[in-house]
């Protein structure tokens, strides 16, 4: 899967960053403009441009203009990728442990 | 938490490179010894170790020698943080989706 793996490499060098980390984590409350959103940091707006367009590229946001203002968005799913690949390391002790939780679920299956 | 950001973005530095995540990949399955990790790669040795250290220093893998044979192996629960960091980051769409997954779980308990 050539595209799984340029697309989680994207993904983890968009969210390796603390300062592009923050902006999802805003935007996973609810849509911003650009001006709202850059306000918490102390970096000139060039520079924090250039952090939401590696967000876009990477398919974590998106953007719309209208008139002179520029919302942005998180991308529903967007993280979902790297949920896979965790999903993925998990080590066969790991797996062991989620086959007991899962049999545990089946054999209790009522609430009280 | 500063611990939890600082231990989050360290480990998402990390995971961020491929040849890491290609070790990580690896090691899901067994623990190896150096020279076996470092088989599949056309780099140096000093270079491949370079990367080994980083995993190791963000805590994502432990490694112990023996004579002169170091065997590395995955720390079980060294990316959870990242799994938390993402659960967080879900919109309220995303949320309502889960509420309903739980919901449609509740109501259809049994297997058939």
């Amino acid at each position: 899967m050539p595209n799984y793996h340029a697309k989680l490499d994207t993904v983890l060098r968009a969210i390796a960053d603390p300062t592009r980390r923050a902006v999802v984590e805003r935007l996973a409350r609810s849509p911003a403009v650009v001006s709202e959103l850059a306000a918490p940091f102390s970096m000139a707006l060039p520079s924090f441009m250039q952090h939401l367009r590696v967000l876009e590229d990477a398919g974590i946001v998106l953007s719309h203009k209208q008139g002179r203002v520029r919302t942005v968005s998180l991308r529903p799913g967007a993280l979902d990728v790297v949920h896979v690949w965790l999903g993925e390391q998990r080590t066969p002790a790991e797996h062991q442990a989620d086959r007991l939780g899962i049999h545990l679920t089946r054999v209790t299956p009522k609430e009280t």
